[in-house]
């Protein structure tokens, strides 16, 4: 039994179903790690000792590097002061300045633990500016794990979505259409930068309809939330549809904020500021000083870094050479979003049965992939990097077709 | 202009009234610092460099001092290995473990980040498992800030609370008269170990309250939640109303538990196991390591120390100091809810205007108190500090009697 086997079963009596939540590779096929001893760079190690190239990187955080050198730093020096304490450090007035510099659309902001925690006050936020009940969200989109938005319906009321209404993600005319049919009673739209969902290719908006996205909220009187949880500053140094001249009235924050130090936020343009100011949010560790060092360091990082450039360049050569790889041995591998937020899946690809195999063959060879959630890149990765990356695929592919023939 | 006063006009412009939630100190007297600059052992500096005795510890999590030294050592070593990953550490199990052991009743757990995120999937959990909606609360509770719970109604809906039913606190007839009115679809009650809300005096239920309690629930087939986030392993090692004889079947943990480390947990009876297997819950940082190093630390503390004995014993020497100081100065001082965890309100005193002032008088001389929140005492605190509190209190007592007359 390998150490990870018997981890899972000591944690299958304490844990239910030995894990929970996105983490729980009970999903994922037998030979992929559940529990990993440690993380440096670009590395992860799992219990049994076997070193992978991570392009998960701990779904999200990850975005400098584990353990970024000046990170930790920055962190370790905040601990030595104090974290969880009676009140924030000055470290909160710093990050809270910087972060509103970085996000343009932004004149204040709000931090807390759960990208769930910014999605949930972007909520109430709107319905205290507008008095309104009614939040639109594109069918299927993920915007945590609260039970207004979560992805089962398993302890949930009617009452938990009755406000809660769909549309088409990427089609403004079901967008207008929806607005229109709850005409007055719209506090605001989510928005997700792209969509990124499991299961499914990720889908990149067109800047048209980004566009019409934030015509329709005024035109409907209604306000623009986006969910950059995921996305925040991996696709831009500030809001990712800035660079379509779109700008929200409110943003959320989370993952890569912190590098993996626990923070997240909700971030909001000035109009938005007297109902921040009237809604009651709090968390017991909502004010700690450690995360928020980590987070002016993270800031300072895609302020003065060529790392947005570096995980472009590097997401770039992944999929072009993943596609001549794919071409050549014959197989339909659908690379779709963001090349630095890759997802990866074949094509006719039912419950992803090639799919599990070719990860789990190129998880066996040292470089950890996900068969059906988008993956990261993060600016500690070099072309060796990259180039190791394609040796372990090249063979991954070889091994999918002698097991096919 | 003090340090404090320059961070809090710069905090004015970039967080909605310069601070929110609990820790927002626009709530206190003039004079109470907003920031801290440093924490350790039982003493907090704020950002002109005024030292105090800390009596909120973090306004909770501060069991064993900050910066405990063996506690701080374990989250070190853990974050040299990794933190946030993309998996959990073997820690995970470790302290899954060692949590269940510590909760009787409990057989399984999930970790998360906030107070918040533990009471709200302990609702769906009981949803979950009773196929039922309803969920009675005590009028005035606090069971976090989520919009099903949180003290403000800006930003909800009716919605958000339609399914909480309210129910008199330490009133076992409000408790069965509610449970009749609502027969047969109610899927749990929540207890709170004792009332600790702000702007009143605590109320300590009756050990024949805590066991009807139980008794009700089964009578009436729901489930029995008890909220220990801010009372957890300060009152007793394991559940508070075990000395009770009464298990929940859902309990829900945080604060102390990581002694200021991000990490808060649900823990369940095993005729629960398979609705929380059920749930879909999550979020970015819940597998993070260093916190759950922590805990296991916190864990030890708890079971090898003395310090829930030592708490108490300094509490009762704060509380007995400060009747005698009151009744020699001829203030009717109420001190209530358990010593470790003391309120402290004036008799007569509408919108605390002596307890204001007195508090103040108190942090003016180095010991910080609050004027309508519980305490908290930790273990790290010797006589020598209770001494020394007593003669700030005791000069405060004397600065009141002299403002007064």
């Amino acid at each position: 039994m390998t150490n990870d086997q018997a981890l899972r079963q000591r944690a299958l009596e304490v844990i239910p179903n030995g894990m929970y939540g996105h983490e729980n590779a009970a999903w994922l096929p037998d030979g992929f790690p559940q529990f990993f001893t440690r993380a440096s760079g670009t590395r992860l190690w799992d219990t049994d000792g076997k070193e992978y190239i991570d392009f998960l990187c701990a779904y999200g955080p990850n975005l400098f590097g584990y353990n970024e050198p000046s990170l930790t730093r920055a962190a370790l020096a905040q601990l030595e002061l104090g974290d969880t304490m009676t009140g924030p450090g000055p470290v909160m007035v710093e990050l809270a300045e910087k972060f509103v510099d970085a996000v343009e659309h932004a004149t204040w902001t709000i931090f807390c633990k759960n990208g769930t925690d910014a999605t949930t006050m972007a909520l109430m936020c709107a319905r205290a500016h507008k008095g309104r009940k009614k939040i639109l969200v594109a069918k299927g989109a993920y915007h945590g794990a609260a039970p207004w938005c979560g992805v089962s319906p398993e302890g949930l009321t009617a009452e938990d979505r009755v406000n809660m209404i769909p549309f088409e993600y990427n089609n403004a005319e079901s967008l207008k259409q929806t607005l229109e049919a709850h005409a007055g009673e719209v506090a605001a739209v989510f928005a997700t930068p792209f969509r990124h969902e499991v299961f499914e290719d990720q889908i990149e908006p067109s800047p048209d309809y980004a566009r019409r996205t934030r015509e329709l909220c005024d035109e409907f009187d209604t306000l623009l939330v986006i969910d950059e949880v995921r996305t925040g500053f991996r696709l831009a140094r500030g809001c990712s549809w800035e660079a379509f001249g779109v700008r929200p009235d409110l943003s959320t924050w989370g993952k890569a904020l912190g590098n993996g130090y626990p923070i997240s936020a909700l971030a909001g343009s000035e109009n938005l500021r007297e109902a921040a100011k009237k809604i009651f949010v709090t968390g017991s560790y909502w004010f700690s000083a450690v995360p928020m060092a980590a987070a002016v360091q993270s800031l300072h990082l895609v302020k003065t870094t060529d790392y947005l450039e570096r995980t472009l360049h590097l997401g770039k050569t992944l999929r072009d050479g993943l596609a001549e790889q794919a071409a050549r041995h014959g197989f339909d591998l659908r690379q779709t979003g963001p090349v630095q937020m890759p997802q990866m899946l074949f094509a006719d690809d039912k419950d992803q049965v090639i799919g599990r195999k070719w990860t789990l063959e190129v998880v066996r060879r040292g470089v950890y992939l996900h068969p059906f959630h988008n993956m990261f890149l993060n600016a500690a990765m070099t072309d060796k990097d990259i180039e190791l990356t394609l040796e372990a695929t090249e063979s991954a592919f070889n091994a999918l077709k002698a097991t096919a023939s």
